[in-house]
């Protein structure tokens, strides 16, 4: 989901404010919004449109999977031979159950994550998709069988803000 | 986040086609959602409340770390002594830094998320915070570089939808 963020991009006190109240409850409206940081819903209206049309942070709704009838869900650590890295990564995001992708170091190069309603898809997903895709030299598979905690509210550090 | 969903609760269609769409644009307005899906903002904006206050959806902003300084972002695996199980994931829960925690098979035991500012961060809370919880046997940490591909989109599966 992420697009890049443009490196002249910089935020401010109010952008900051913005993006920790929606990392926490991204449904509270221009007006909440407007009430709790007393400013206008027209201007907080142009922040999150400024901040989401630039990558900067992305509304969406998360559901667990476990509770939901996705109860299928694997890390999988990827070791692979770095000359088809950008092949290897453009094959998984095409695969619509690869739900995390991320560049890695220690144990794994590829770390990705897979969603999906039973083991048999997921057997599939592995022998069928990506253990099909050239360049990939093994594949580690944890199950995961509960989520203890999951939160998003880590704010934005001191390098995106800018006064 | 996740609180526990009941077991007697049940979505139907109309929660379905909400949940997908939320899914990809948590923004969406009450008005926006009853255009889409052919009904009213009041009968949307009660589905959303039921939907959330039952924990079957958390609407959040999320922000991708490597772009908002906070650029250290480890996957840690740990192994443990089972017997103690509870109380370290209430230990590992208690850290605001560790955004993730899910319990695995396969390689490790539990799968945690650590997001932080700086690497030395990252040192400080592997060894004076969870290297000093009774009962984790190992860790192992993997860094994350970048973030190829996260959707969250994958609606929900059939279990969950009961007409």
């Amino acid at each position: 989901m992420f697009g890049e963020v443009r490196e002249d991009f910089t935020i401010d006190q109010l952008d900051s404010d913005i993006v920790k109240l929606l990392q926490k409850d991204g449904r509270l409206s221009y007006t909440e919004l407007a009430e709790i940081l007393n400013t206008t819903a027209s201007t907080i209206r142009n922040r999150v449109q400024r901040l989401t049309e630039n990558n900067f942070i992305k509304v969406v709704g998360v559901v667990n999977p476990f509770m939901t009838g996705m109860p299928t869900v694997a890390f999988l650590g990827l070791k692979i031979d770095f000359h088809r890295y950008d092949a290897i990564v453009e094959s998984l995001e095409a695969i619509p159950e690869v739900r995390f992708i991320a560049g890695s170091s220690g144990g794994y190069d590829l770390f990705t994550q897979v969603i999906t309603s039973t083991n048999m898809n997921l057997y599939k997903i592995i022998r069928e998709q990506i253990g099909q895709i050239d360049g990939i030299l093994s594949i580690d598979t944890n199950m995961l069988f509960d989520i203890h905690k999951q939160t998003y509210d880590w704010g934005a550090g001191q390098g995106a803000t800018k006064e």
